[in-house]
């Protein structure tokens, strides 16, 4: 853990977790949103390179550790009530989703009201299962 | 409440909410994250304005109902594991922040680990009492 003064400002919720947004620093496409605690947040700045908490596995998650897709990031920012950090990364591979696609939010909701659904937009790249082999 | 099938691909947490990322259409500016209960999602979807649950005033929060900085919803977007929102807006007035800045993400990270600190990168466009009025 860091004893930083700048982590101080981040307000974790009740978990010790703050959502992180990353987002393509060249294009502005929104990659991704995962969770941090302290201490992924804090390797995150000093290795600039995104790490996240995973609520699943409940242990760090060096982001690209087993799909080879680093995030090399550009800047950290965090939000007005410091509860949101956003990262401006460059995405290794061009893929940032598990489903081999650029971004997590390759849903679109289409047509109106009751009647509308989620549109897929976005291609699968690459086959996850190349990618996690 | 809605009852129309897409909303049961949102993975709404614990408290029934699920936070919403707001992004401007044009440029890629990440404005803001709030949090959205279905109700406030299904609004949105029909009106085209971002409504939003208020945590803190436990209530609907038609974005701009007292400021008048609406954001008009041009698409709404899920990503993979169906518990974020993105919406890309129009953001009337150009700010989004409730301090005056187009952006709640105003403060950027500078400097080396320990030594680091929060900048303020962006300027305020308008004097927030003067939005709140």
């Amino acid at each position: 853990m860091s004893d930083a003064s700048w982590i101080n400002d981040v307000q974790f919720d009740d978990s010790g977790l703050i959502p992180a947004i990353a987002q393509d620093a060249g294009t502005g496409v929104i990659l991704m949103v995962a969770w941090m605690n302290a201490e992924s947040l804090a390797e995150t700045a000093t290795t600039k390179r995104a790490v996240y908490w995973s609520r699943s596995r409940k242990r760090l998650w060096r982001k690209g550790e087993e799909s080879g897709h680093q995030q090399i990031v550009h800047e950290i920012r965090l939000d007005c009530d410091g509860d949101v950090i956003l990262l401006k990364v460059e995405q290794k591979g061009g893929i940032a989703c598990h489903t081999g696609r650029e971004s997590c939010f390759f849903r679109r909701l289409d047509g109106d009201s009751e009647a509308a659904s989620w549109t897929i937009t976005d291609p699968v790249l690459k086959d996850p299962e190349l990618i996690y082999k």
